[in-house]
């Protein structure tokens, strides 16, 4: 079944989305940050992580999960290290804050290193990586989740899908990775399921334990497949203890003691990344190999990021495409 | 066929080793470090990129590939950050220099980066995980590599398998995780192939492009899967352009021209982890978790580097396992 589609202009979304946060108690700042970010998101593609997010932000909102009130606050410092903790705040705002201040100190210093624990969900990952890429910084950075995927040789949801972000800057448009560990996010499980549609290859796993490539089995038993099995098992667990570690926060097994999502710790590595030409010289060389090597299927390989520069335009040209019914519910909060 | 497989104490080997490597115009030193890693690594299991690569290295000195006598040499520096070149040396030596550099730096300012180019293969990427571990930092390190995986989207193998390492120091035993970014090495789906057996989840693409499980098949074409197909392929190639910007060295495109993959760039991060009864704490936690969460095959899931510990006490014990054909291959070098 198709899904019915609407396209919204980016400052009618903003719009909207800034009037909504502000209803629901968010600061002007905090309004307007945070409406930027979701229709960003939006416009890039990414409605599962945006638009289609805000619905269960106001949910945690009105149950008291996410204290909209609360501001970071600073830990600890050594260097270039800043530790903070987000007081289980808005994850956008402490995340937004939390790249501005690994950008700033990577810009002085070369090399910085942030982290933020009890934080709540900070939408679309993704999102910080462009942010520090737009102030000529590389990043890594990623977040622990709640449980939501078995670890391998498990059937039981004991690790996250924790997202991890990896972003270049580039004069002709920044590379940027946005990765959760799971092979399907949830979102994109959901919509293949709508659509009565057979994974490419196999998602998750069935009651049986069988991996299967049949989205509605895998949701209903919360049993996502890691990314290259044993390897986005393994990768997902060091991230999670490598910042719940250096943040003094919680590792996932802890998250899922406490309820909303809101005490997750988010990481981040910038460098500034002052070799600008060159790296404009590497990747022109990569496109140039990428925009000549098609495979059968006739499709050409491209780089982390590189559809995103046209999807923009697109999409402050012509809208961006949301589903009717999404844009309907959002309009009803 | 199953391999014949014989038992060599780590003292026998490392002794072979630094003997052969001295014979090869190695100084004392670079043989006795050279010697200790390679044993370590085939100690911890890891014989395919131990002592199974010690054929290739030799090979590689006696065709010139390799500058014996380069020491690496800082190119520039800032504040906790330096940029090296390994003036195609030793790749283990560059390597390990690398990583002292990085954790010293690290020890000092809390965080630090080392990248450096032009190094040759480094044999295990986990040693220095290990390394840094047992310095008591944290570490997230990669390296780029010759062509030898296809993107995601293409036949054509033209990114590389840049294997990653990210190691958390921890009081009853480092995390370290090591990775590839093809689903199997080579040496794995080698090892299937000589045991005819098939793979259990898809490795790469036959002659017509089609995923396969048959190992001999994979081989023949060159193509491995990226591990979690997209994703894999999106990782490398993003890792492959950062650590090549940073040090302004070869990405994968720029490696292929050069013969004896002696043009590789190493980076690597590394943070003082002083929060280590933390740590303890948050992996006792998920080790517990994961000891009572046995799958349906009665295996039970494990973290990265889990099983190392036990491992070296038995090998260190009863000898460690190597292919009889192989040990006699070293011996006549």
């Amino acid at each position: 079944m198709a899904v019915n589609t609407i396209k919204i202009r980016y400052a009618e979304m903003k719009k909207l989305l800034r009037s909504l946060l502000s209803k629901y108690g968010f600061s002007e700042g905090k309004a307007e940050v945070c409406a930027e970010v979701i229709t960003q998101s939006t416009c890039d593609g990414v409605v599962s992580h945006g638009l289609a997010r805000v619905p269960r932000l106001v949910r945690q909102v009105l149950e008291g999960g996410i204290d909209i009130h609360a501001e970071p606050e600073l830990v600890r410092q050594s260097g270039a290290s800043e530790y903070w903790d987000g007081k289980h705040g808005i994850g956008i705002w402490n995340a937004v804050h939390a790249t501005e201040r690994v950008t700033t100190l990577a810009l002085e210093h070369g090399l910085a290193l942030v982290s933020l624990r009890n934080n709540s969900h900070w939408m679309r990952a993704g999102s910080y990586g462009w942010q520090a890429a737009d102030r000529g910084c590389a990043l890594i950075c990623w977040t622990n989740t709640i449980p939501n995927m078995p670890p391998w040789d498990s059937d039981k949801p004991l690790i996250g899908n924790n997202p991890l972000v990896i972003a270049v800057p580039n004069p002709d448009g920044h590379l940027v990775l946005d990765m959760a560990m799971s092979q399907f996010s949830f979102g994109k499980l959901d919509l293949y399921r709508r659509e009565g549609a057979e994974l490419p290859v196999p998602g998750g796993f069935d009651r049986n334990g069988t991996p299967t490539s049949n989205p509605a089995e895998i949701l209903e038993t919360g049993l996502p497949l890691p990314a290259g099995y044993w390897k986005g098992s393994a990768l997902t667990v060091i991230l999670d203890i490598l910042t719940a570690s250096l943040a003094e926060g919680s590792a996932t097994a802890g998250i899922s003691a406490v309820e909303n999502e809101t005490c997750q710790t988010f990481i981040a590595v910038a460098m500034n990344n002052a070799q600008i030409t060159h790296t404009q010289k590497l990747v022109r060389q990569l496109a140039a190999q990428f925009a000549g090597a098609a495979g059968p299927a006739g499709k050409t390989p491209r780089y982390p990021g590189q559809n995103i520069p046209d999807l923009r335009k697109e999409n402050l040209k012509k809208g961006i495409p949301v589903p009717a019914a999404l844009w309907e519910k959002v309009n009803s909060l």
